[in-house]
Parts: C-alpha cells; structure tokens; sequence
C-alpha cells in the first residue's frame, strides 16, 4: 500500500547524523518519501550507540528503519560527483552539519540553487546560519538549558531537570519537516527550490508556550513546579496507597464530579476551592484533602473509578508498560523490527494516520552501511 | 512580503481550542495561510487564561496572533449553513474536538469527502479515533504521564516531573502540520483531500528517541537522571562557584579539550575516565572531579573559557535571560507584540527560516472575538 502515501514520488538526499536530522527524514519516510542516506565512510555516529542487536546498533535502528545507505567521502573528488549527480535527481537535500561545512565541500546555496534549481535544501545546526551565535557547537542538552526549558522543567530551582527525551533534536527535526513539505508544495507553483535554516534554539523558544508572553508581562520568570501546572488546578500527580497517579480537572465541571466520584463533596463546597484560581493558590491544601482520601485505595482503583466517569486521569507509566497499553497497540504505535529470526526488538510507528493508508505492522529494517550502493547508482543511473 | 510566503493561497478553517490545534494553526499562517479561527459563541477557552493586557488574555494572544476570527454555533441551522459555504472555498479544516463530536454536528468526514472532496481534513484528539480508549478524556499532563515521558523525566523515581511545556499539545501540533502539509502535497497529485487523525498519547511515543528500542532489549525501563544524559558523560549541568553550567562533551576529542582547557589532563589520563563507557559508568566521581575544578571559578568564567575553545556550554537560562539572548533576537525569535500603544509585550516567532522571505519585526495581532465576520463573510462570498 505504499503507492498512496504522499511523498511516495519524492527521493531525499540526506545527509545528516545522530539525531535531529534522522528523526526529520524517518518521518518523510513514513509518509512515503524515498530516503537515501549517505553516509561518511565511518558511518552515522549513532552506529556506535549501544545496546545492540546483531552487532547493529537500536539506536540507529529506531531512527533509520526503512532508510537506503550509501557510502560517500565528500572530501573525494568522485564522490563529490555522485553526490552532485544524486542531487540532480532529488527533491530534497537535508544535513545537520554545523553551519558552512557543506559549503567547504564544495556545495553552497548559491551553486545548489544555480545547478539544481527545484532542490529544497533544508539544514538544522544548533543556532542556525545566522547571528552571533552561528559557528558555536551545539548539542540538544546545550539548546535545553539556553532555550529556557530546562529553567521550568523540574521538581524546584534546585532540582532542574533536562526533558527525559532529547527534545531539542526532535523539536528541530519536527519544524524541518514542515518547512520541507511547505517548500515542496510551494514548488508545485513556483517550480522553485528553497532553502530551510533551522536552528534547534530557535525551535526550543518556539515551543515555551506561553512562557515568554506571561514573562514579559509580569517581568518574573516562571519557575519549575514538578508534575503540577502553572495555572490550572488539581491538575498533576497525586499519592494514593500505593503509588502516583495523574488527575486533570481542567475545568470546574471536571473539578465537582471529581469530588463527588471520592465522595468528598466537602472539598468542592470549601469556599478555598471554589474556582480555579483559588485552587491553584491553596494547591497545597488542596493535594493535602484529595490525597487524604486518595491513600485509602490502590491507584487502580481510583483510576478505574475516574475513567468511568470520564474523570481525565492516567498512572504515570514506564516505558515497559507503554510498550503493553492497548490503545498504542492498536494504533500500531508499538512495532516489531526483525533484524533476523533470533534478534527483534520494539520501535514506535508513525503518529500521523492517513485515511486509506493501510499501515504495516512490522517496521522496515534499517540499512547496514553502505548496503544499498549498487541498487541507489543505477537507479539514478549513475555510472 | 507575504506574497512568497508557502502557503500563501491556502485557507485554512480553524475550529480548534486552547493549545495543539491553535498550535498548528500558528505554524500554519507563519508559513503564509490564511486561518479563519471559528470560534465557539463565548470565544476559544483560552480567551479566559491570565495575565491579560487590555482585558485579552496573553496566552490567547502567543497562539493566535496573526489569525482572524468568526464566531459560529454549529449546533445553529443557519450557523451550519454558514460553516459548509466556508469549507467549499477552503483547502484545510482542522479541530481538536473529542471524536465523534464533529460528526454528531452533522459533518461526518462522509459528508466532508464528498460535498468537499479537495479537503484536507486534520483531526486532533486525545487518543485519536481509533482504539479502545478513543473515547476517553485527556490532557496534556494526561499524555506526558501514560505516553512515558513522565516517567523519564525528574531528578529521580521519586522526583518525576513534567516537561515544563505542554509538550504533548505541542508535538500533536507538530506531527498534525507535517500530516497537512503532506496532504496538501498529495492533492497536488491526485486532486483529492485526505483525512488525517492524531493522537497526542501516539505523539508522545513517536518522540521516545531510543527508550522504546532500549527498554526492548534490555527487558528494564529507563530511569529519570536530572539533567545526566543516559549514554554520554560528562553531559549535563556541573556546579561552579556561583551557579551550575551545561557541559554537554559529546565524544573523546570534546572530552580531551575539556580537561586540557581547565587543565585537568590528569582526569583525561585517568583510566577510569578514557572512553564514554568508562565515564557514563564512573559519573558520580567524574562529576566530583570536574567540580573540584569548575568550584573555583564563576560561571561566565567557564563558560567564556569553554567557548572560546569550542567546548559545547551553556549557563541555564531562566525565561527573562532567554528573552535578552542576542542570538534569538538576531534572529527575531523573541517579537513585539503591540495591543495598543500602551500596551505591549514579548511573543516567539517562527522558527522555520526561508531563503527570500523577510520577516516582520513587529508580530501580527491576535484577534478579538468575531472581529472579522463580515470580512471573512464577504472574502467567502456568503451572504
């Protein structure tokens, strides 16, 4: 069914590494795009990133699956030929090197645009191609902590924490995507490329929410409050006999049946708790009462009672327990990779989910290095 | 300079609420869509969000800006009318309603493919349409907590916290225009719209990085660490004499230059130290070491020394000092919003960077509710 996917005409050079850049074309991948990765002769970096599987790494597995590899030097005279060559029949070119490297290699914009003129050339580096900022080195931990988000993400000032995933990356690779497909769309009537400069810093300012905006008008940056939200209120974890779990109460509807489901209507009544805004500045008293009655039963329990009554609520699962929810099952989020008979594993799938696409329930492999050269020259016919 | 914006011939009809669907919409009209927001009789609840400026709410205004907005009651005859005059002239509809709900209004994605069969059609939900948890509530703070991030996230198992965004709006955000833009693509092709369904819970997974792949080989779940990297040390925030910083030495060669420069060659010689493994295994005494030194000296001092040399640093921000960084606003990453003269404030921009489009400085404004009825109505033809 790969036939309908809607990048299914569309071959991606790409020659990014590791992370931000992987991530953005395994999703041009799962819409159907033809991804050529083009390695250095080393490989991906992230080749070497444990645990692995048949000598192959998962990390690279879970970011290259259903990804073709070829091996060029881009340093070598003839490389750089079949590199140019490849261009000249793609539709878009992404790399995450640091800014000008590319360019040193011998392919600028402005030779790209000149020879390759319907090329949409998108790059992600830490702080883009422009600015003070721009020749630094960067890493997703770096952008984390100068993007503000590691400065509101923790249990207090003194516990900061980096989001347990590498977001900065992710995010990175996530708004490239959309400046690609925007470009691709806008070629379709202008016949023209484009080029995309993303910066990881920049998409970390762009996903602070209303961080900046509340900033600017009390003056006084927000601060880190663990699993609690900055303005609505019951709404994060809360103890119960054995263990934590997540209620949301979005709303005052939310709020009184939650009360009247514990049987503690006494809570909605007190006249501390009586709007949202109350709540959020007596949340300490507040977690005091509801957990009072919380403690009494199994998290399963309350979970079970909430859901019936369409009280928005989770238990905070680990990823093994992920990996089992029904719901991500069924939604095909949890894949098999094969490697060989004897060495599987899980990856996640595609979160976008087209009407009339029928999805496959086992991840594509990812490519040894180097594996698809032959195949990659001739069908670009390349000699 | 709008004319060379993307998507500057594309409406997009808007009933989304809040945060993940007016996200993308955000992203949408950066990239040069015109989004009709149609509003709910009493306005998107966010509206109602503090602070205000001029009795508008600034987390209405950081999502909404440069939108404009109707108000419609689809449970009205008339007001249905109105809405599918709308659609027949539009390319995207996107809402962020729980499932069923649209189609209990009388546009079942039946009705939209064929009455509208050009029509992009994105949906937004909690769990998505499919599964057997579709129908249930969610949050935000829900999703962070079922989708694993939470549990990966915190100083410790008992130290979880939430990302300090609602990061599982705003990937469903993401994931949706990357869906759209697709889709758009695809028309191009086939003349035909698609209908795309999202689940921020699937968009949680989708961004797991490795954890997933890791967890299936190693049979354990990972652990929160703070602001410690899983694989690669040293990689998180260090104390000095005033503060703590983000060293983030991302191979040998960083590693070397990083104990050359505050010359401590004997924790490079050090054999407990001498590749990654090594260091991500002896961390805690690493660490004891790497601060004996950095303990010395104020943080501007290490982080002047360490840039200087290429030495991937960082201060950790809070959102103020976010707002004062040079390179951001180089980039104008950090925009003025103006409400009225006496009334400004700071709002992001928009991270995806084109060759050829100019961006203003100033941010557009976001609207009041229903400011452009008989604008839109006129623009629509509708009477």
């Amino acid at each position: 069914m790969h036939e309908n996917k809607p990048l299914n005409n569309i071959n991606v050079i790409d020659l990014t590494n590791v992370l931000s850049g992987p991530f953005a074309t395994l999703l041009l991948g799962d819409l159907g795009a033809n991804i050529i990765k083009v390695e250095k002769p080393e490989g991906d970096d992230s080749r070497q990133f444990g645990p692995f599987i048949n000598k192959k790494s998962c990390y690279f597995i879970s970011l290259n699956r259903g990804k073709k590899s070829i091996v060029l030097n881009l340093k070598d005279k003839r490389d750089k030929k079949i590199f140019a060559q490849l261009l000249s029949k793609s539709d878009v070119l992404i790399e995450n090197y640091r800014p000008k490297t590319l360019k040193s290699l011998g392919f600028s914009w402005k030779r790209i645009s000149k020879e390759f003129p319907k090329l949409v050339y998108a790059k992600i580096s830490g702080f883009g191609e422009t600015g003070p900022m721009s020749d630094l080195p960067a890493y997703d931990m770096v952008v984390q902590a100068m993007g503000g988000l590691m400065s509101i993400t923790g249990s207090s000032k003194k516990n900061l924490s980096r989001v347990g995933t590498s977001i900065g990356d992710i995010t990175a690779g996530l708004f490239c995507v959309s400046g690609i497909l925007s470009a691709l769309y806008k070629r379709e009537k202008t016949k023209k490329g484009s080029k995309i400069d993303i910066s990881m810093l920049d998409c970390q300012v762009a996903i602070l929410e209303n961080a900046i905006s509340r900033c600017s008008v009390s003056n006084k940056s927000p601060e880190p409050l663990g699993t609690d939200h900055p303005s609505i209120s019951p709404f994060g974890a809360f103890k119960t006999f054995d263990g934590k779990i997540i209620i949301a109460a979005g709303n005052d509807k939310i709020f009184k049946k939650l009360c009247s489901v514990m049987s503690r209507d006494d809570i909605f009544m007190n006249k501390d708790f009586s709007d949202n805004n109350k709540r959020n500045k007596n949340i300490k008293n507040l977690r005091l009462e509801i957990e009072s009655t919380l403690k009494k039963k199994k998290s399963k329990f309350w979970i079970d009672l909430f859901r019936s009554s369409e009280i928005p609520c989770s238990t905070i699962d680990s990823i093994k327990k992920v990996m089992k929810n029904p719901q991500l099952i069924k939604r095909n989020m949890i894949q098999d990779y094969i490697e060989s008979s004897s060495h599987t594993l899980k990856v996640s799938g595609n979160p976008i989910k087209f009407n009339g696409i029928k999805e496959k329930k086992i991840a594509k492999k990812a490519p040894n290095l180097n594996q698809d050269r032959e195949k990659i020259l001739k069908e670009f016919g390349i000699s």
